[in-house]
C-alpha cells in the first residue's frame, strides 16, 4: 500500500523542515467516495517530479499489525464491534503506523502523504458513533504522541454523492461505508467543523470539482507549504 | 471460553447486589503461571454449588472480536507490535468484553469470574512496557466506562516460578509469556503496588500454596463479599 520514491542522486537533499525539523506530513480526509486516494496519488506524483522523497500510506493499516487490524475493523463478519472497541482498534493501528512508518519517514526528510488520520476517527467514532470529540481526540493524542499533520486536505463530499461515487468505483461497501446516509452526513459536518477550528492547517475543497483542478490546487498549496518551510 | 451456570428453578433468586445493585464482579490477576485459571474454575464451581448464577470469562477475549484481537496480541508472527498499539488492542478487546458480556451478566444478577482485567494492562503495558501507570489507567477507564471489580484475587508468583509452572503446563510460551524474567518481575511488583493501594478490594495470596488451600481462602472471601452485599 505504500511506495517510496527515492531522491535521485543529483538532486539536492530535502530542504523542508517539518514538525520535528524534518519532512512534512500531509493528510487527506473526507467521506468515503470523496476521491482521497486519487488525489493522494496525484500529489505523490507531483512531489516525486520535484525531487522530493515521498512516502504514500493509508489508515487504517500501513504496517503488518495495522493491516490485520484493518481487516478486523472494516470487514463484515467479525461479530459485534462496539463503538469504543472500534475507536480503540483504529487508535491501535494508528499507534503502530506513527511509530513504525510516519515518524521514521519524517525524520529521514520525506514528505508523508497519508489517506486518513485522526480526523477520521473524530468524525466517524467521535461524532458518527457519538463517543464525543474530546474523548476520541484524547485517545488519539496518546496513540500518536500528539503528532499532527502540517496540512490536512479535506475533500468535502455530501453523503449521497459519496455513496454514488464509491459504489460506482467498487460495487461493494465495507462495514463503515455501509452505514446509513445520516451517519455519513454527521461525519461530513464533523470534518468541516475540525477544518473551521484551525483554518491554517486545512485546505477544504469541493470534491465535486474536476480531478485535474483539485490536483492543481492541492499541489499549489503543498508547494507553498514546503517552500515556506524551506525558507523558515 | 465462557460458561453459564443457570440457577436451578427451586433456588431463590440471587440476593447479592453488585456495583450496579446487581451481580458481582470477581477478577483473578497475577503473573503467567500463577494458577489463575485453575482457581477461577474452582471458584465458579463453588459458587455454582451455592446456587449462584456464574459467568466465567477471560481476557483478552471473551467476545468474537475480542478472541480475534487475542490472536493478534498473543501470537507470534504478526510483525512489530509497539507498546502503545499493544495497550490499545488490549483496551479494544476489553471494551467489547465489558459491553457485550460483563455488564449484561452483572445486570442479570450473575457473579462474573474473569481471568485478567485492567490490572494486567497496568502491570504489563504501564510498568513492563514503560507506558506509565496513569496513562494506561486513563485509556482503560475510558474503554470500560470505569467498571471496577468488586474483588480482585491476586495470585502472587515470582518470575522464575511462574516460568517453571507455565512451561511445565503447556511446553510453549506466547508472545508476552516469552518476555525475559525482569519483565515479569517488574509486572509482579506492579500487581502488588495496585493491591497495596486499595487493600479493601484485593485478596493477595502466595501462589505457591496448595490448590485446595487457595481455593478455600478465595471461597471464604467471596462468600463474605456476597453475604455482606446481600445484607447491605
Amino acid at each position: 500500500m505504500s511506495q517510496q520514491h527515492q531522491i535521485p542522486p543529483n538532486t539536492p537533499a530535502p530542504a523542508a523542515p517539518g514538525p520535528d525539523g524534518l519532512g512534512a506530513f500531509i493528510v487527506f480526509e473526507g467521506g468515503d467516495g470523496a476521491g482521497k486516494s486519487t488525489q493522494a496519488a496525484r500529489l505523490a506524483e507531483h512531489l516525486g517530479r520535484t525531487g522530493r522523497s515521498v512516502l504514500r500510506t493509508r489508515e487504517p493499516g500501513g504496517t503488518e499489525i495495522g493491516e490485520k487490524l484493518r481487516g478486523l475493523i472494516l470487514d463484515h463478519g467479525h461479530g459485534t464491534v462496539d463503538a469504543r472497541c472500534e475507536a480503540l482498534m483504529f487508535a491501535a493501528s494508528r499507534a503502530a503506523h506513527v511509530d513504525q512508518v510516519i515518524r521514521p519517514a519524517l525524520a529521514s526528510g520525506a514528505v508523508v502523504v497519508c489517506d486518513r488520520y485522526v480526523d477520521s476517527s473524530v468524525a466517524y467514532q467521535g461524532v458518527g458513533r457519538g463517543l464525543g470529540v474530546d474523548d476520541v481526540l484524547m485517545i488519539n493524542r496518546w496513540a500518536t504522541g500528539s503528532l499532527l499533520p502540517d496540512l490536512t486536505v479535506l475533500l468535502d463530499v455530501d453523503a449521497a454523492s459519496g455513496r454514488r461515487r464509491r459504489t460506482a468505483a467498487s460495487g461493494a461497501e465495507d462495514r463503515l461505508e455501509s452505514e446509513p446516509d445520516d451517519f455519513h452526513a454527521s461525519n461530513r459536518r464533523a470534518f468541516l467543523d475540525l477544518a473551521a477550528a484551525e483554518p491554517g492547517r486545512y485546505l477544504v475543497l469541493d470534491a465535486a470539482a474536476g480531478i485535474d483542478e483539485l490536483a492543481a490546487r492541492i499541489a499549489d498549496r503543498v508547494d507553498a507549504l514546503l517552500g515556506g518551510k524551506a525558507r523558515a
